[in-house]
């Protein structure tokens, strides 16, 4: 592969909204875009893992429009079934997405890794882009609440996020490794940017975050990180990110996403409607880009993508001390 | 529970016809069907038990008329989802069917046994006849063919029953025990009848007969045993009893079968096309019964059902000795 290269570091829907633009935006075999695996979970005895198969669906052009998760046209005769047999059904899992689960689960069990899984997986679905989860070891977000700690999917599906959230645990992330193309991209000279999805910053980028050596290595890239926000106008896109802010007694804005991603990003792209935080960003010593951060349509993820790297590549670093040069600035704003 | 109880042994489809016709002749709580477990098998890391499925989608009422096997109104979005991802698809599993084997396997990983499980399912799917595998130990069915073993379903589905049989082997048989209930079954004073359905001999009935103690227990049972021809007029109703007969340097016969069973039955079932050959099964020292045995509609099951337990009725054990007493005779031949 020759030619600059660009990560990604993504959640389920909304990263993976990016991340399909971002394959538009530049070859797509040069492209990286590693999953969030702390919202996997073991369930009716399979590995589930939400966060790559919404990248892969949404990459494959399989995933389902409206919920953003999960594929088009399922049907629920799996669900209908187990409801019958008294099975747990509070997670819903379509017909055409159980295959993936069962023969992810029945991979692993003969010894093949996570990653390569998911790579064999997006390849035989005419994925360009490859798909890489954070790590090979199992690392599992556990949601810590007034009354206890909470299985994330128990959190946010089972319990629809209405427990009050007090903080996070990554088991397993002190254990854990890069998986070995996350880690390679990391580590590869044609690195052009590295690019923070809009993903919720507590539940799909800090397990990535967590891996050991990942904040490091994103603090002292010769490549420009920069980060998008989930937050617009104070209110999350998609999910919980507004709601556990407040909990956790942040504001709920761009600016406390922006202060939360601090030494480890050089740029952070605000949405149009939040032009006026630019400064308040700027304070962090970032640079800043102001563009539609809201993506409706396929040319709104290719717009924004296209934004994005444009701002990466304004962004120069000291290649000696990874910081970024005074001169550079924000690039748009 | 009071009264008389029977206890019926079974192979899959075959079986389940003349199961589900048992459940309408006598009441159905007072009858016990003991699944044959041989060709149950581990496929995608879940664990599949064909003949257990069949008469528990059979007896509820949700089985797919035209193959015998699996449920009615079945869609397979699974199966379709599973070849895009490069997973084996040479075993049918539709949608549906798919919770049970999903479900199973949880359980049975959690430590629950086959017959919790399968008793369970049946409860939940309003099922009121006991559904009992013949053992909580795994036995599995291995095919001996000139090219070597083929584990059951391999041979079965996977090549269509074409390779040459020379023999079976009921790995794991002798380590097992009867599944609680069955014991309890074969045990129980109040036991009236019991019948071996029109299932493959070799791979249906062969497998239970291979449990410890199971073979003892029914040539000494006080009950009748007596067991319908899988043969009509020289050839099998469904699947390869015949083909197999044939290769075993067996005549593909009715008799053929009586034989088999001899030194176990009292009686034996022959179809009206087989009369002829009623002779020849008294000469096996074995009483006789001549009735339609191709069950296409439910009457036909249940008449079947009728004129089988009316047969073994007539069937009168010596106590002492466990055989026949020479008074008794064939009851309708």
């Amino acid at each position: 592969m020759s030619g600059p290269r660009y990560l990604a570091l993504s959640g389920g829907v909304g990263g993976a909204k990016l991340a399909l633009g971002l394959t538009h935006a530049v070859p797509a075999d040069q492209l990286c875009v590693v999953a969030n695996t702390g919202d996997d979970f073991e369930h009716l005895g399979l590995t589930i893992c939400p966060d790559i198969d919404t990248l892969t669906y949404t990459l494959a052009g399989l995933n389902n429009p409206e919920t953003g998760w999960g594929r088009a046209g399922e049907t629920g005769g799996f669900m209908a079934a187990l409801e019958a047999l008294g099975g747990e059904t509070w997670f819903f899992l379509g017909d055409g997405d159980l295959a993936t689960h069962v023969e992810r689960s029945r991979r692993l069990a003969a010894g093949e890794t996570l990653s390569a899984i998911t790579d064999d997986f997006r390849q035989r679905l005419d994925i360009r882009a490859a798909i890489v989860p954070m790590s090979d070891r199992p690392v599992r977000t556990t949601v810590l609440t007034p009354d206890g700690p909470l299985a994330f999917q128990h959190y946010f599906v089972r319990e629809q996020c209405r427990p009050r959230v007090t903080g996070f645990r990554f088991d397993g992330a002190e254990a854990a490794e890069p998986a070995p193309a996350f880690a390679e991209a990391l580590a590869d000279p044609d690195l052009a940017a590295i690019v923070i999805c809009p993903s919720n910053p507590f539940i799909s980028i800090d397990p990535i975050l967590a891996v050991p050596g990942i904040r490091d290595a994103l603090a002292n890239s010769a490549a420009p990180v920069v980060a998008v926000s989930p937050i617009v106008g104070g209110r999350a896109i998609k999910g919980p990110t507004a709601k556990m802010m407040r909990e956790l007694g942040l504001p709920g804005t761009a600016v406390a996403v922006a202060r939360h991603y601090a030494g480890l990003i050089d740029g952070f792209v605000l949405d149009s409607g939040d032009a006026g935080m630019a400064d308040a960003v700027r304070e962090l010593g970032l640079g800043v880009t102001v563009t539609n951060t809201v993506m409706t349509s396929l040319e709104d993820r290719i717009a924004l993508a296209e934004a994005v790297l444009a701002f990466a590549a304004g962004l120069r670093r000291d290649s000696m001390t990874g910081t970024l040069t005074a001169s550079t600035g924000p690039a748009r704003c």
